[in-house]
């Protein structure tokens, strides 16, 4: 895969496609590296650990459920969760325009410090840089993260294979469609909807513990949602990934807002949901162990791995089989 | 300390009084931390860690000697080189401006490549984020890094007193004075100048071999210059610090540059220097380690440690001794 547009544009930050094709066709080669995980795993001083960072664009800074704040701490906390970490230590840089008001700051700071306490990890480590008025928005987070890898996983997209099964932890979308009507530019709104942003440790931990033995991988579908997420597992695992669209929890008030904007559910952001394959007998008992905790009760069997084209494929409530394609284009720029 | 100011400035920016402010009185009590350290040290695992991550957002992103690429992994290299631990892997985000050529960004990931390879990490992990056109300036780069303390080390500021000695690596302000010369808004040039941009790993190892049983605290003086790194020193450690103006190396080019525009030469960022506090017993074997190697060979002896109120002064070739503040406001914003 070749890079060859001329500039970079919003779309190369949708976390689909056309993210896939800056990654692999111009960063992975440039900087020498075959891809870049959302963990690297890391054998150290005696030590398995998981290491990641991401960076935090979210406009506005504040949403139903969230701020940039939690969302930087969740999201790196959620990149170790999933790669079968616990996650322990994390940094947070930030980059601020002047001008932006100390209340704003603090308020955030305060987030970031309330989802790591939540999160049980520490902050041990930052730094702060200022630009000029215009040469930000108002303020972007960056953040990494160590964890400590769980020795009973080797999750590994090459180990999913036909008959294991599909299990979400909880409905989708959530997290994007808040973020649209946050931003006020729809006559549309939804009161009762926010963010999902939270941590999905205590969900992974308690499926490991339960269903180590058949977990064979695990993502957070964030930007590019469940679709983007699982079209990667089809590419990289070799696999049909084939969902049942009436068994996928979507909150009425998303559904009936993605329909009014042409969106797909499956192509929206998650910022406290996961996705993994798990060996059919475990299913069950792992299901039961992400129930048995507090804002798990909606996990479920959404799906199966089918031998057959690399491609994710949803039955829909007609009897018809659609294919969904990795998100193209970017309808929903700066979701986190 | 407590942070009043109504909204954020460059000067908060600056690596100086300002940005003490900020993080003492603002960041830190509200993420419920003590201090933000440059690195931080973790016993993970079994392993002994040190975790650092910083932001870039120099302008302009290409200057003499370097780009934002390699000063993104150099930063935080030298971050924990000075912390006492041997650089491993590395994390890199970048937040991209819609609009930005691709070839800048190419360029700029050639030189994250060719940095991390002289420097001898790996890059295992990232992430990219774009925002819209005016939203940024270019580009903004993120990097976490993860190394392995030395055991021999115990570097501490309370280990630092009287009697001990100040050892610095080499020429001081090339780096700040470049990006300054480079922004052309001053009708003056300097051929031959540029960044100091280098992982200065090679230098404190050779220090530790040779010094490790004095060694007791490092420091890479970036933002806020060599002045305001001691003066935190001077602070921490309740030492006075007393530096020999004669015997600090500045490139007459540099010197020049200073008197024009009123700086310190103290007050200017470096990007491939440190500063070490070395017993006296083990200077002479320290330096000589240093010196040794290929670019290390102007490491110098510039000053003592005092008992004496917790200052930074400066004994001036006319043989009277100033106090050298930290950095107050910003002079050279977004020099790093």
């Amino acid at each position: 895969m070749t890079f060859t547009d001329s500039q970079i544009e919003l779309a190369h930050g949708s976390g689909g496609k056309a993210t896939r094709r800056l990654i692999e066709g111009l960063i992975a080669p440039s900087l020498g590296v075959d891809t870049l995980m959302d963990a690297a795993s890391l054998s150290l001083g005696g030590a398995e650990l998981a290491f990641t960072a991401d960076s935090f664009v979210v406009h506005p800074l504040r949403f139903a459920g969230g701020s940039i704040g939690d969302l930087a701490i969740n999201g790196t906390v959620n990149d170790l969760a999933v790669s079968g970490a616990k996650p322990i230590a994390l940094t947070c840089c930030a980059i601020l325009e002047a001008g932006l008001p100390t209340e704003t700051l603090r308020l955030v700071l305060d987030d970031v410090r309330k989802a790591a306490e939540l999160a049980g990890v520490s902050i041990v480590g930052g730094d702060t840089k200022v630009v000029e008025h215009g040469k930000a928005d108002g303020l972007y987070l960056s953040t990494a993260g160590i964890g400590l890898r769980d020795p009973r996983l080797n999750l590994d997209p090459a180990h999913v294979k036909a008959g294991d099964v599909v299990l979400l932890s909880g409905p989708i979308a959530d997290h994007g469609i808040t973020i649209l009507l946050t931003r006020g530019e729809l006559d549309m709104e939804a009161d009762d909807l926010q963010s999902d942003s939270r941590s999905v440790y205590p969900y992974t931990a308690a499926l490991t513990d339960a269903a180590h033995a058949g977990l064979r991988w695990m993502r957070d579908p964030t930007r590019g949602g469940l679709a983007s997420a699982l079209n990667e597992l089809a590419r990289d695992a070799g696999v049909m990934v084939q969902l049942r669209e009436a068994d996928i929890p979507v909150r009425p008030e998303v559904r009936g807002a993605c329909e009014v904007l042409g969106l797909d559910p499956l192509h929206v952001a998650n910022e406290g949901q996961f996705v993994a394959i798990v060996a059919p007998e475990l299913a069950e008992a792992g299901l039961a162990a992400i129930r048995a905790l507090a804002g798990g009760e909606e996990a479920c069997l959404i799906g199966v791995i089918k031998d057959g084209p690399p491609v994710l494929t949803c039955l829909t409530p007609y009897g018809s089989e659609r294919v969904v394609d990795m998100l193209v284009g970017d309808p929903l720029p700066r979701i986190c």
